[in-house]
């Protein structure tokens, strides 16, 4: 088959997401497996937890170790490095259930950080009290000093991953992907988001190495 | 009783916080109650679960309406107004359950904001994938971008809240307080760290009413 036509999934902690050649569909990880077992598919997954049941798939091929990027370590996500693949130079944050932010230069990968998922640390709060229990306030002002909880929670989210963030771009372009990724995209300058940045890796790869 | 010598309690998310006059001692709730219930102690508390027991011992006395702060609002922690009470100007942090980040400015409380706890953050990691389960590197240099898991997590959650720390401090001193205080303080060039400034803030307040 070729590389233009063959299904794509690059499978994540919480979702499968499956590219078809036209647009991204993401589906819960049952749902998937009925909706494309018989399907000639690759795929990269970070879910350890479904390798038994996703192996057993004739048609499926794992291609996660065809991800190697350079100067990537050993236990580093198969989906941030096909996501650095994407482009040669930038930075680049996955907004998931966990946000990545990785940075490239001249097509080698110079490291990167972890961060909880939005969603994760409004969890967070709310373990550590009731009263730290609230909702994201997504238009919030970066530019003063938050005087509510809500504000203060929200402000300790968003600005403290900004503010990190900002410290790496340093002159390079900066993208997003991933479910929360337009939503931060928005709290910077001349962010790029795009849906298909880990699916643009994957088929960058494919093409050099004719894997699929 | 005078206020030299009254016991004073910050009883936070996770502890009770207990200052005789000379030193600390940080308890368990149960235990707290059942050393101290028949000593006179002047206390501030942010555990509404606990409000209905400690209520009830005739020799406590809650005093966390006395320690309003100028400027603060409604449903801000009493354990951080009284900790803005310490000093007149700074940036405070208090490093427990969560994160507090305050900003006085000639008396005046100009706001702040909230991140979890170290611990929390940890937890809030290892929730999300077992691959991300990890110890804190309490020595990471965040001086160059991290190329393993542990300090792609450890300086996540340090060089976040440190870049947005730094970004307010524009010239104030800067207070670290809280069973992380130390450790989080070691980030920082010129940081203060002192254990007592809750109860500084307290002092000063219940001096100034003569509360107790």
């Amino acid at each position: 088959m070729s590389s233009n036509k063959v299904l794509l999934a690059d499978i994540g902690n919480s979702y499968f997401h499956i590219y078809d050649g036209t647009k991204v569909e993401h589906l819960l990880y049952e749902e998937a497996i009925r909706k494309y077992h018989n399907k000639t598919l690759c795929y990269i997954s970070v879910k350890q937890q479904l390798d038994a049941a996703i192996e057993e798939i004739a048609s499926w091929k794992n291609i996660s170790s065809q991800m190697k990027l350079e100067g990537a370590y050993e236990t580093m996500g198969v989906d941030r490095q096909a996501l650095c693949h994407s482009h040669d130079d930038g930075v680049f944050v996955d907004a998931g259930s966990a946000i990545t932010v990785d940075v490239m230069h001249h097509g080698i990968y110079m490291g990167g950080f972890i961060y909880p998922g939005l969603k994760a640390m409004l969890n967070t709060y709310r373990a550590i009290s009731p009263a730290l229990e609230t909702q994201l306030n997504e238009t919030i002002s970066l530019e003063r000093l938050p005087t509510t909880t809500k504000d203060g929670i929200s402000y300790g989210i968003i600005a403290s991953i900004k503010a990190l963030i900002d410290q790496h771009c340093d002159g390079k372009k900066l993208y997003f992907t991933g479910g929360d990724g337009k939503l931060l995209s928005t709290f910077f300058e001349e962010a790029i988001y795009d849906e298909m940045l880990v699916f643009d890796g994957m088929r960058k790869v494919i093409k050099e190495t004719q894997i699929c």
